[in-house]
């Protein structure tokens, strides 16, 4: 199978980990944190988000956690905005980047942005042109690819139309985002079938949910497709909102292991990873899911046991 | 990508899931159990083991179990046996077919079947004759395939040294184990690359452990090879001894969505898996940990979330 030699993975758990977390997390204990993913190597940190806080309560410190964080030279520390008022914001403390946002069906469309599609591409265009004077790159997310919790499946065709629009503006890059994790392996494949007929792999980035463990195939097939670039999560965090309980964004971790296991160069240090995942489950006062962290916390005490097993 | 039109899911969670949980389960629990895994529409059960009470305490009650079970006409029941003695013990209560197992390294094979793997196949073919002989089909598991616990990575050649003499000695199927579950993609494909030189895909079965979440991944590239039967246990049964509070074999219904979502027919109900999976979870006393078991604990609950997310 042909993969490739090297792959970027950006840590959006500081953001859409924490939004989908219950409890707020100290504005100082996220700085730490930041601080400490620092180290693992990432070159990508979406750190916070400009939504307004009535929506997204667990953010409303990201002016405080921008201002605060250690800048490590050569990473992009990213935040999400929503609109013109968002970037205001956003400027104001140094961000390196930000990422827009909407849905690829209406019925997600409407409820996270309360707009119709339609109604929602002057409203980023009016940023993404704005970011562009001030010399910002920005990053296109689009929700709900392969199936919405409210309008069903979302055929390959309708994500075409809106990553036109997005590349129209000029985003560097877009994460294709399977919201509420149902995705198979052969979805990713007619999607980004469709989408490669019109626009090069290194314009997209996968951003899988891994709420019915399918994240890394889907990652496995969309690598052998072509696709450098996947948002993942330490740890896992985040849980889904249309599945309480149920797993987040595929964890750094797991996605880490899977690639370095086949030899694809990520960058990052595996211990590091750890060590910055067990400071934030301490702090959020939660097991994380990802199955590294599970390995690593029986490191910790336990030794190899003998079992008889086949 | 191509992919098999139908595949055979085989349970191994009352064998392999339950000898690695540390409680004793009830054999009336046990039967009831695999009475509703008969409803599922799995053809294929492994019920139990006759190595020795000793070793695996908890399967101690396999002759129970094989007499009380209710026989579904269609679906085998198998169980585990290391020599000629647990051939005996099998062939006394009607099992359909039984599996012998060995290692592909040294080290596993010795702490496992104390016994080289030289030592360890006049035992087999034994077992495998004399099965012959009373009619029974037997199927061989091959541990460590892709790394063992005590001598580390494990070369495909030595794999196949061992699947050589299995297939020799006339199983009918070769069941493949990545026994730690460390195993990624490109090692399976290098794996069956080497195999399939040799032997045909319907020779073999997949048996992946999801302790890093490589599982589904595994299956995939397995798939794409032409493998159509695969090992798993419902819930993810079972943990790992070599880490504790790890994840067992990859989950029956996880990997049912998978197959199922990738229109894939493996004749399973998922709703009568979940059922099922309710059962063991209550009498094991503790929460399984596949992803369907997550969304299906909280469909029980929840309602949906309007929560707004990217």
């Amino acid at each position: 199978m042909k993969l490739p030699a090297k792959v970027t993975i950006k840590e959006v758990g500081p953001r859409d980990g924490l939004q989908n977390e219950p409890n707020f997390i100290e504005t100082k204990d996220k700085v730490d944190w930041i601080n400490l993913l620092n180290q693992t190597g990432l070159s990508y940190i979406e750190v916070s988000s400009f939504v307004h806080p009535k929506w997204i309560p667990q953010l409303a410190d990201s002016e405080q956690v921008l201002k605060s964080i250690r800048r490590k030279p050569g990473v992009t520390y990213a935040a999400l905005v929503p609109n013109i008022r968002g970037l205001e914001r956003a400027l104001n403390c140094q961000v390196d980047e930000i990422s827009v946002f909407m849905s690829a069906s209406e019925g997600h469309n409407q409820k996270n942005i309360n707009k119709t599609i339609d109604e929602t591409f002057p409203v980023l265009k009016e940023v993404v042109d704005e970011a562009k004077k001030a010399n910002l790159k920005v990053r296109g997310y689009v929700s709900t690819v392969i199936a919405c919790p409210y309008d069903g499946p979302v055929e390959p065709e309708q994500v075409l139309k809106v990553v036109d629009r997005l590349a129209e503006m000029g985003v560097y890059e877009i994460s294709l985002g399977d919201t509420i994790g149902v995705g198979v392996p052969t979805q990713v494949e007619r999607l980004l079938e469709t989408l490669l007929k019109h626009f090069p792999p290194r314009l997209f980035a996968m951003h899988f949910h891994d709420t019915r463990g399918t994240a890394l195939a889907n990652v496995l097939k969309s690598l052998e497709m072509g696709i450098t670039a996947f948002d993942s999560s330490l740890g896992g965090l985040g849980g889904c909102p249309y599945a309480k309980g149920a797993s987040g964004n595929v964890s750094t971790e797991d996605l880490n292991y899977l690639l370095t296991g086949m030899n694809i160069d990520t960058g990052l240090n595996p211990q590091a990873l750890i060590e910055a995942a067990f400071f934030i489950e301490e702090k959020l006062g939660k097991k994380l899911p990802s199955k590294q962290m599970v390995i690593a916390r029986n490191e910790r005490s336990a030794n190899i046991d003998n079992a008889r097993t086949v």
